[in-house]
């Protein structure tokens, strides 16, 4: 078979492929909110067509909450996973977008075209470039690059409640040699990545309770206890003044970077300086004495993701209120337990609590942290494939977001992943306005092609 | 002219008073929310017509904000000015009330029958209690009592903005001798209170900014300042480990109880234990070393009224959000200047800024603490007519709530006010399920009745 006319292939069908996205980005697949629970089915099936339209014999698999897509296709030799995700966050707060988050459109910038809307580059646009890949190889050699099983996950922006049973009842289907995963980033704009390093997470709720009615803070304020007020001092008590955060055993199984790596991440000239004010900052607000890019990728965080509680509307109502709220949740990383610094969060809250409140706890998620086995001979592939590509050499990074997938593959199906994507630092994910660069798509498919080829070679990893 | 011939009235005429009552509480004129700005006018109209109907000669009119309805009627004699608010509080949370709240009911409870719905008490029960006692006197003796003057507000609730230009407009048509403010409450179940001390208030809103945008806190947790974060710190510095405000200055002007109304207080019987549990609590929370009644009528307090950022739906969203929000207010006694408090919590945000955060603020509204003049002779003679309709002697207390027009009817119009009403701390005013007891409404038309028979007597105080 040869490359460059799969390269070619690709060149020529890029104004379809960008229409099968729009319409892939059109499907509103919110999975965190039930009252998009027929569009995320939609997502779903439109994937399992567009799989089964080259050639993927593909089936929607019913899960406790939103299905999953199996498909499977290609040649013999060891087995190789795709994984991605159809759902997408959440679009609020919506005023602030430039247009509505499901019309997507193609957009001039002065950075280049990009493609705008929610799902855009997270993971809708993602996932697509290795779907395209295919399709282009599909088309010129009338088969699929090597051996491919692709599982799409409807559940990611949510938890993904459903995976762990999923895979553990699937295992001996979906146990290959090894796994891409399509949801990272590019190193600044000229770098291809693979993520070998990705923090673990654990998300939490906690609703404290003061009074057992909203009162008049004229009528009981100065005696009744205000949970806000309890509440943000717990928050307040969660970091140190050097950015540490406090909870007893929090660092356990925090490695410290190794001298090799420091030295390789130094080398990738990131510049925090234009990172941060990218977003209007000018200084790195985590641990003193770490780098930005070791706060990013190697250190540990707790954040507040939401805080809620009393009035927030209009003007001013003088409500004492009843509960307060907030969502919390700790970035981990190495050898961090989750399930530990849940219940070192739970029992600072507790220890805390004046004698007339009480907290109640919602766990949303927990899933450690993720270190690649990049001795496996596909990553050093794959980074030449990459390099091939792109005006620049392929680097292996960390990532602060967490993938937990990554993890459930290795423990529960015993194989390692390979994080592969095009996403860069502006995309806006999770954000208003979300977009993915057309060179993100465009060469994304085409690197995809070039990774295929070699592990084609490889005889499927 | 028989005191007991307009009893009577009122007694007969009761089940009319209740419909009068439940018609002007179907308007939902919440004044906070531009939303209900129609049916705020609707109940300035209802309550002009209504005044035409008792033969007061009544307008509504025009503000930059929501009507004031202004009626005259009666004889004779020093004028004598009746204030009341017409706007009701918002009524979220909408699902803990267990009716619709501006559906108001007649409702059988084990303390006898209530009114149940927004604004039943606060202050449109309040208020028709004065407008049915002079109802019933007309009926009886075919005039109005004393020298009238009725004025009432539509923007009590959302901090009065168009009050003073008003009170400063028309300040000869409203100097009054005296001033009757039905707004307050009782003492107890069975003991009906002077109010002379009341607290003032400043509002404030504050804004701060971290990140120019929302963040996802993988990419970003970490180096990036979380605005919520920089808050809850803020929150948890305003009050030390005893329960005092921490802004420098906050205690200028705060006067020290005198012993004698320590012990007229201590007098009082007043129960903190029942006063708490009846809102699910047993501890006073606000400054150590003072009883629960002085932290609520003599002590200044800091409280957050309101918190929001981030993501507050269903599921959990890992954003690093760019803002974070508060409604702060402080209650204010003796001298306490509104605005030197103001600009002190505002110099602790600016203080406690990181670098690269920004704070915006908004303030709501400021009124300085009212103490009232009880040597006039109609505050002895009103503490007689209470004490002839209820079961206890009538008390001068104190209050913890603000009306700030007490203040203002001095500093801009010259006249001492008398607030009496027939409030009980369970009304859950500002609450779901506010309700108003019906003895509340029926002996306070009673007790207007039997005030203004000794302020007529009196010549019109």
């Amino acid at each position: 078979m040869s490359l460059d006319a799969v390269l070619s292939r690709i060149d020529d069908d890029l104004p379809q492929a960008l229409e099968r996205l729009m319409d892939f980005l059109r499907i509103p697949s919110v999975s965190t909110d039930m009252a998009y629970k027929a569009d995320v089915d939609r997502a779903a099936e439109w994937l399992r067509a567009d799989l089964e339209s080259i050639g993927v014999t593909a089936e929607k698999r019913p899960t406790r909450g939103h299905p999953m897509v199996v498909g499977r296709g290609g040649g013999s030799g060891p087995e190789i996973l795709f994984y991605g995700h159809y759902d997408v966050q959440p679009v609020d707060p919506l005023h602030l977008w430039h247009r509505d988050p499901f019309d997507p459109a193609i957009e001039e910038t002065p950075q280049g075209k990009v493609i705008r809307g929610r799902g855009a580059s997270d993971d809708k646009g993602q996932l697509m470039t290795f779907v395209e890949a295919c399709r282009a190889w599909k088309a010129v050699t009338g088969r699929l690059p090597a051996n491919l099983v692709f599982l799409f996950e409807g559940e990611e922006e949510s938890g993904s409640p459903s995976l762990v049973p999923f895979l553990e009842e699937n295992r001996e289907e979906l146990s290959c040699s090894l796994a891409l995963i399509c949801d990272t980033g590019m190193f600044g704009r000229d770098t291809p990545a693979i993520t070998t390093m990705l923090r673990g997470m654990t998300t939490e709720e906690v609703e404290i309770t003061g009074p057992d009615k909203d009162l008049h803070s004229g009528g009981f304020g100065g005696a009744a206890i205000n949970p806000i007020r309890v509440l943000a001092r717990i928050i307040a008590s969660l970091h140190d003044e050097t950015g540490r955060v406090t909870l007893p055993g929090f660092y356990d199984g925090v490695p410290e970077l190794s001298q090799e790596l420091r030295d390789q991440w130094q080398g990738l000239g990131f510049d925090p300086d234009a990172f941060l004010g990218s977003v209007g900052l000018s200084r790195p607000a985590g641990e003193q004495g770490y780098s930005a890019l070791e706060q990013l990728w190697s250190r540990p965080t707790c954040e507040v993701n939401g805080i809620w509680g009393g009035y927030q509307g209009e003007g001013f109502k003088t409500v004492l209120p009843s509960k307060a709220h907030a969502k919390v949740s700790f970035r981990l990383v190495g050898e961090q337990d989750p399930e530990a610094v849940r219940a070192a969060f739970r029992a600072r809250v507790e220890e805390m609590l004046p004698e007339d409140c009480s907290a109640a706890f919602h766990a949303h998620g927990g899933s450690p942290a993720s270190v690649m086995a990049t001795d496996h001979p596909a990553f050093e592939a794959a980074r030449q494939a990459l390099s091939d590509e792109w005006p620049r050499e392929a680097a292996f990074i960390g990532a602060g977001g967490s993938i937990p997938i990554a993890g459930y593959f290795k423990t529960i199906l015993g194989m390692d992943s390979m994080l592969i994507g095009f996403g860069r630092e502006d995309n806006q994910i999770h954000s208003p306005n979300e977009k993915y660069d057309m060179d993100s798509f465009h060469k994304g498919i085409r690197s995809w092609a070039r990774v295929l080829a070699r592990l084609d070679e490889m005889g499927g990893a």
